[in-house]
């Protein structure tokens, strides 16, 4: 039916006669003539009616309200100078409708104002209800094609510099809980069996590489049953990757190279290679955190050692008991940061208490030098010690220092909030600025205190370093993550391919022999017919283009996401269902509503 | 790690030092000489060892067993005049191999030769069970390789010429049974409610194009908990479009194209365009099958009107209880198909009887041009019906006419699974011919006669045919699918966009309103806000890359599939679950086995 889009209009085509189809984004009636913004995927453009100039159309024109779908023939025109709208690509121009055809109205009041959804906040659950409303704004129209585009990328990456192949992996597949709760689905065929949703592609992947695959990969919808705090969805896409024969530096390279084209194809950004890397000991040492923000300063200094012997009880007792004292040094700080705002009540007294630690010591260096701090510490420190502290931190006049002591990982924590909770006041986080980086050799475990045991940091398919296979329980792993901005968008590891190693990493996690093989244990007889090195990493997608397209919610890069409390409210799932369904599937519901 | 693929390997490398990495796919020990089929992804290439002139290597090369991975660095050499394979691309040379690493070995008794298992058939459980060395075959390889080419294809076709863009729509979504059942997942957050899996994204396409997306794809999975048979998958794969302000001669040119684009990409051929198409009566007509093959002839003949007078009971009692009479008329067929093939107890009677004929009447044109029968049929034809049989037919001396007489569904059904056995059987299909056809017209309903009620053909979604508004019990549909030799590859329709036909539909159908209104609420509401028209089409992804890889299973396909019983036998799922996930799900099986 078309001749053009919309948005595609340019003044190189005044003269043509066009045909356009979409949907009346506003409209305006100057004293009998009227101006209709038409808009489709591609953008909108003015339309033109009077009973002059465009007789044909003009009581079709007038009849059409917002949201109403048109096709539209008409002149491309040169707007008067006064009318030139540089904001918009189209708006050197503008056609002269000769001819409207109303393809369908609106028939109810509209939820909100499609036009001015973007600089009017509509309400979220409206926005849901009515997403096919949503989605014609042009945010969410935009976030969409830039997803797209991101995937588009990938794909052509992956496959044209290095030929992987995408493989379909099963949706339908086993419940191996680990880590997360499973989506189960009851079968009717093998009643009382139950199938489960996949977390991630992750042992499909592994079994591909053993099956010769060599390179795989796969945009995968992945499924996890968790209490929807904070920004997270029950299913949500992974770029799911895998390859064989391949070292971490190659693999790292290949993944930059990646991710380089994706910005390149989708914002037109070069960015700097290599990547810088960090371990993941150095991360936590200069940043208190496996995901640091590098684009600003503001680094932990450890002063473990120079305290450990001052008298002041709060270090001592940290240091002595296993812990850490560590410093934020924050320049200007004194004058900007009141005493208030440390002390219980304050707001950065409550990041720290929220990130688990007890209060929070603090040192003054005024103008003079001269150092200021509660009581405790100051006299607790020699000269010497002071002089040394002040050198160490970097701290000259004007400098607050923030102590976190206690447990290493609370401090840690602590300091890692605070820093970016002062780096954005501070102004020191420039939003343009991209800074990208690998966080490398993370510890094979760590200890989950609740269930008193060992458990993967990443997952129990990461391989151990070669160098530290004497003793599993405090190997570093052959992992990687890639951080963006502070927040991870993917990790992947080169994997275990050995059987006796696969054994040994699930003894350290508690699993029993019997449950490793009632579990994993296709996994493991897999890798006795002979299975080739390999790794992989995997991208959070929906975070990734949420950074891309500066969004603060994964929400706003879904199509038709869910709620908080993982309802649909367009469709509203889930619903109840039939008892014939629920008695075919041989299973019932043990819910009592409260009365 | 590898310099080079196995199978890239040509004589134009002679001389250079490779590295490569794969699997040992044979070794043979030619009296001291150890040669290697080395095999990975692309192919194989012969490694030879020898204590001469690879003393590096040999004692490694004499410990290798088939499956071993290793990684071979070696020198490519021109082969031998009498060892050129040119059934190998690589057979003109081979590598001499420096240095042999073994990378893993294999430690259990191989299931089956991953090398052989082409020529020598392997169990389909075994395959199944052990799919990672299955997929090791050249066989698999291939045919997931060309279904990653034969997706790249169709996406690129899609995004470069048509600018459609991808949009993931949700595997958890609301339980909306019409035609198969769903598979249904319990919600934990909302207990006693169920999210369904989707049996196609067909609603969400749909709001998409109320959303301005314009043209919308996506490569979806799609689950139906169907029984078995024949050759389905409980998770399917379909290619699933939709698009805006098209009509259905452009949506059919554009899927043409697509097609053609995907023939040449992955075999190099290139189709006649445009195909041909039959509306859904004539399709019925001639082949008695709305999914004719027509790679051969064949043709059924309607002869009601012929013998309706007859004194013939079968024919005239069928044509008095508004059935029909149809013919195939089959040349030569009277010497190759014998009297007793046709009566009870012959293939082809239960071939009719499979079909729910009662029986199968037929007449032979003997050598002389004699009609030669059973006696009730020639004795109630008049000489001048006798000869516009034979005419009409285009019957002369040889042929076998077999009839097909009763409620004409039937009589179609039967002559149908007639034609295709005996077009078989007399040679009539060239394997290598590929015809393309659209069936277009389809009837908007069929009568479900088990639940009395009129049912949607495509489903309940599809437009009718705008001269036929009238009578909408009678209409026909704006649907259309695409046949290739025989097999259904796609189908799709013009899209309702109006709330008042649409309601009118689901009425036709047996839907109340309120049922309407409680399943489909949200589409219904949907189209108050400015809908377009719109149409889409969806292909089954699996069938159509069984075709082109020329198999006979969607299982060989899939790189993990289910059995026909449902089950994985790689990972053993479904399979019980803990009670503590069902404990949190609130739910129960009620299942009891059988003692």
């Amino acid at each position: 039916m078309r001749t053009h889009y919309c948005g595609e209009l340019r003044s190189s085509s005044i003269g043509e006669t066009v045909t356009l189809n979409g949907w009346v984004d506003r409209r305006r009636d100057h004293g009998g003539v009227i101006f209709l913004d038409l808009r489709d995927r591609t953008g909108i453009v003015q339309i033109v009616s009077d009973p002059q100039r465009t007789p044909g159309s003009y009581a079709y024109a007038d009849a059409l309200r917002n949201e109403y779908v048109v096709q539209i023939t008409g002149r491309v025109t040169q707007r008067p100078p006064e009318s030139l709208n540089p904001r918009l690509p189209t708006g050197e121009i503008e056609i002269y409708a000769d001819e409207i055809q109303l393809l369908n109205a609106v028939h109810k009041q509209l939820p909100f104002q499609v036009a001015t959804a973007d600089t009017e906040t509509v309400r979220e659950d409206l926005r849901l209800k009515y997403r096919y409303l949503d989605i014609r704004t042009s945010r969410m129209s935009r976030n969409l094609q830039l997803r797209h585009q991101v995937v588009k990328a990938i794909r052509r990456y992956l496959e044209d510099e290095y030929n992987f192949i995408e493989v379909e992996t099963p949706i339908l597949t086993r419940s191996t809980p680990e880590g997360a709760r499973d989506y189960l689905v009851p079968s009717r065929v093998n009643p009382s069996e139950w199938f489960a949703l996949p977390q991630s592609p992750q042992l499909f992947k592994q079994l591909l590489m053993v099956s010769g695959c060599d390179r795989y990969y796969q945009i995968a919808r992945c499924f996890r049953d968790e209490d929807l705090r904070a920004d997270r969805q029950p299913e949500f896409t992974q770029l799911d990757m895998e390859m064989s024969f391949m070292s971490q530096a190659e693999i790292l390279e290949l993944n930059e190279g990646l991710v380089c084209h994706i910005f390149k194809a989708v914002k037109g950004i070069e960015l700097p290679r290599p990547f810088p890397r960090l371990t993941w000991v150095e991360a936590i040492e200069r940043y208190g955190s496996d995901k640091p923000d590098t684009r600003f300063g503001l680094e932990l200094v450890n002063v473990s050692d120079l305290v450990k012997n001052s008298g002041f009880k709060v270090f001592g007792s940290a240091i002595a008991a296993g812990g850490t004292v560590k410093v934020l040094p924050i320049p200007h700080g004194n004058n900007i940061i009141s005493n208030v705002r440390i002390k219980p009540g304050g707001d950065l007294f409550k990041e720290a208490a929220e990130a688990g630690a007890k209060g929070l010591a603090y040192i003054r260096v005024r103008d003079d030098g001269e150092i200021d701090t509660i009581g405790a510490i100051k006299d607790n420190l020699t000269a010497e010690q002071k002089q040394e502290l002040l050198q160490r931190t970097g701290a000259t006049a004007g400098h607050l220092l923030l102590f976190g002591a206690g447990d290493t990982a609370t401090v840690n924590k602590t300091l890692d909030r605070l820093r970016q909770v002062i780096g954005r006041e501070l102004g020191l986080i420039d939003p343009d600025k991209i800074n990208l980086l690998w966080v490398t050799d993370f510890p094979m475990f760590e200890w989950n205190a609740e269930e008193k045991r060992l458990e993967a940091l990443h997952h129990p398919f990461t391989a151990p370093h070669p160098d530290d296979l004497h003793d599993l329980k405090t190997a570093r792993a052959q992992a990687y993550d890639l951080v963006l901005n502070g927040v991870e968008v993917g990790g992947g590891s080169l994997r275990i391919y050995q059987r006796e190693i696969q054994e040994q990493v699930f003894a350290a996690i508690g699993l029993s022999q019997a449950q490793a093989q009632n579990k994993f244990g296709f996994l493991l007889e897999a890798f006795e017919y002979g299975t080739p090195p390999h790794g992989g990493i995997a991208y959070g997608l929906d975070r990734l283009v949420m950074l891309l397209a500066g969004e603060e919610s994964i929400r706003d890069v879904i199509a038709f996401p869910k709620t908080q409390q993982a309802r649909c409210l367009l469709t509203d799932a889930p619903s109840s269902v039939d008892d014939k369904q629920l008695k075919e599937l041989q299973v019932v519901s043990t819910y009592k509503p409260k009365a």
